[in-house]
């Protein structure tokens, strides 16, 4: 059948592939360091250049300027905007990606070079290899072949691939918003291949990601820092005050004192139990978990406990006080000024505004029972939405389906306990389903030191990818 | 007479001294950071100079290697040994005073360049300015003043300029100890300037010091900062370990938690409740001194209990927690190792050895209390013991005489709530008095953002040097 022809076809090309996937590595495109913008540019224009070999119209669009540090101004690199098929009779797809990657250098602790793709024991390794490279090689490797062998791709493809992503997606979301009447007006659904399967041999689809709210507690004592030893006993210090209204945050199992903050979170339902069970996730991986972060011992003790606690459940974490003594070695003074930090992991039902007002509520009263002279302000400093899909949902059946078809296994439905919050914007902007389709395995070790992506997820990746395109033919 | 002679000559160089001051403010002598030690080096050698051009002969002497938190090595800063004078008939007077200053940056909130010296109304800012750069400047000041007009100076004087006090003096205890047979044998009196007046214009003679107990509380989670969405819920996070730990050390008043420590405290007698009363403090400079630091209530009612409370109680404070967030914004990071920093102010009959035991028994027995999994270490980092003199001694007198002359009252007799912890290990190896003789007004925020000396007190405070080199012929 025709499936089983494009499978072939793509394992014919895996070589090719994998001189692409080299290719793309070799162009350090680290958003986060100025001296690499013209890296950042080139793999842009690199990758623009594949897509229009496709016969895809493209546009780079600059968003503006971004502040650097020391304020000078530096252009953001292009977003790369593209329209494959504008056939009024077919459904379209948004694919988004992005093309740049977090700082590498060997010295960090790579066993290779990390712009130079190694091929070793299976494994590809480089720099930008499962995050986001291979992603969004998939899809160009996957049409490419389904073009060469005359086979007509059901969707119209629209692509958004960013080159900000490592850098907080400077520019994208206002560039969204300001097209939703233009290029995003007749977006019928979304795919994002941008994360990891939750082990490393069952594959997943992810319906579901946390939000976050992070507040500043400001204590304002004094004019300056004082010595300790001439000024220690005639005032009161911001750091007690600081301690003392952090540590009512959270009590010592991670539970959240913020009254009426946990009634907000939806109950488990028993179709969503019911997933946790089969998940790729064993007491062999729980206890590798807590080896490989190095723990003690674990808040959590079952499979269950320990990825509802990342993923569906809200979490406090405090991140330290700004303005306190942080350096090595011993200093006396008695801080003047002190902003602590801390942010809270939403989910549903948590909406952002209630949620801050309950926490601001709370902090306020609880520096009233404090009862300091001190100045005190308790504010939010940003915020971002969970988020959650329907994984009943026919687009998610369309992703599971080609998942089956490659792998011969259901995939699991998984959430993720970090943001992205990019997600939010592509389902907000164009009003419809939006799906995280990762490819790549949960060891990759994305952001970290060797960094790398299997052979076999990248070929069997890019088979899914092409699987899911035929399969939306049915939506 | 001989003393106006001498006033008229050090106000003809006023313009000279300061710019005295200027080269060494000039001089970044951090040192706590191994990056400025060629600095403190620097600065070292250039008070050598200067002393030598007085006649002295001098000793750089490096009292070994320092161990760095990374278990590197880094050489000491030398401590500048000099004798001025050698006759038999005249007694011999030690001066001590240091030559490094506290870590500073214009953008912990200093209004001008830490590092360079800045002259606006009346008042001369930079690092150092008043710790401790222009009472050392001061002896060099007066001595070359007295020179220049062929008056005898009437006592043989030795110097002890370190460049660690701001990093625990280490290497000099020890250094004073091996000489207490050579170097110091023959010393009559030591003065060191050092610390501030009460007030701003009143002097006064300090007679106490408090010590310091310093202490470290590791709490180590995990191998690495984790990110607080893919781990959140999940860990044991040290922050609320630590801030829980820090927040049951205090009350809000201040009152320390810790078992038997105030009880160590010796009772006010009434021979030392008078010396409070006619102090150079009253309700304004109360109200003022309060203003001065910008708190909106202050800790104690009375001037009695507030210079008690800063001058003869024990107090702890909070200092910050390495490891944590400190920066601006926002990081989503749950911190892996911290080390919480405080410290106690220890007064008459509070002996360290004895406070670090109950204090760190009492973290042990909080940590066993607060059951968390993680690993945790309370331990002393070091320590330095309070000082009594006695200020009706005769050596005393020549102090309050010389400040009588140049201001034309009778000083006070202060204490400090500061640590000079060398001030004790100079009374044990020479067998005799020591005087602390400040010149920096109660207003010039040492250790702090815009630390200043007064023209005034620094001109006025050559002239106080020079009247009491004077008056020590009398003893």
């Amino acid at each position: 059948n025709i499936i089983e022809y494009i499978f072939r076809a793509i394992d014919a090309r895996k070589t090719e592939f994998i001189d692409r996937l080299r290719e793309a590595v070799a162009i350090p495109s680290v958003s986060t360091d100025p001296a690499h913008r013209p890296d950042v540019v080139r793999m842009v224009k690199w990758v623009k250049n594949q897509l229009e070999k496709l016969g895809t119209k493209c546009e780079l669009y600059v968003a503006g300027n971004q502040t650097l540090h020391d304020g000078t101004k530096l252009e953001l690199p292009p977003i790369l905007f593209g329209t494959l098929g504008e056939d009024k009779n077919k459904k379209t797809l948004l694919v988004y990606g992005h093309l740049d990657v977090q700082p590498a250098a060997k010295e960090d602790g790579w066993n290779s070079e990390p712009f130079k793709l190694l091929e070793k024991d299976g494994k590809l390794y480089g720099r930008g290899a499962t995050d986001d490279k291979a992603p969004v090689l998939g899809w160009i490797n996957a049409i490419e072949t389904m073009q060469m062998n005359n086979i007509d791709v059901p969707v119209n493809i629209k692509f958004c691939f960013e080159a900000m992503e490592e850098s907080g997606s400077e520019g994208l979301d206002e560039t969204l918003r300001a097209r939703k009447d233009t290029f995003m007006s007749n977006v019928d659904f979304t795919c994002i291949s941008d994360n990891y399967w939750l082990g490393k041999t069952k594959p997943c689809i992810t319906y579901g990601l946390r939000g976050v709210c992070y507040y500043f507690i400001e204590i304002d004592a004094v004019n300056q820092d004082l010595h300790s030893g001439c000024f220690g006993g005639t005032v009161y210090e911001p750091m007690a005050d600081m301690v003392w209204i952090m540590s009512q945050l959270t009590d010592l199992d991670g539970h959240i004192n913020i009254k009426g903050l946990n009634e907000m979170v939806a109950p488990v339902t028993p179709e969503e139990r019911k997933l946790y069970e089969k998940m790729d996730f064993d007491m062999v991986r729980f206890e590798e978990y807590r080896q490989d972060i190095g723990a003690v011992k674990l808040l959590k003790k079952t499979k269950e406990e320990l990825l509802m606690a990342r993923w569906r459940n809200p979490t406090l974490s405090l991140h330290g006080i700004e303005g306190a003594f942080g350096g090595p070695g011993a200093k006396t003074i008695i801080p003047a000024k002190l902003i602590g930090k801390f942010s809270i992991r939403i989910v549903p039902n948590m909406h952002p505004d209630k949620v801050d007002k309950l926490v601001v509520e709370h902090l306020n009263e609880l520096w009233k029972k404090r009862g300091s002279p001190n100045r005190f302000k308790a504010y939010s400093s940003h915020s971002g939405n969970y988020w959650l899909s329907d994984f009943k949902h026919p687009h998610y059946q369309c992703g599971a389906r080609a998942m089956k078809t490659v792998y011969g296994v259901e995939p699991d439905y998984t959430r993720e306990g970090g943001s992205i919050p990019i997600t939010l914007t592509f389902e907000e902007v164009t009003g419809n389903n939006v799906l995280l389709l990762p490819i790549g395995g949960g060891d990759d070790m994305a952001h970290s030191q060797n960094e790398k992506i299997n052979v076999s997820n990248y070929i069997e990746g890019t088979k899914v990818l092409g699987a899911y395109l035929l399969e939306l033919a049915a939506m």
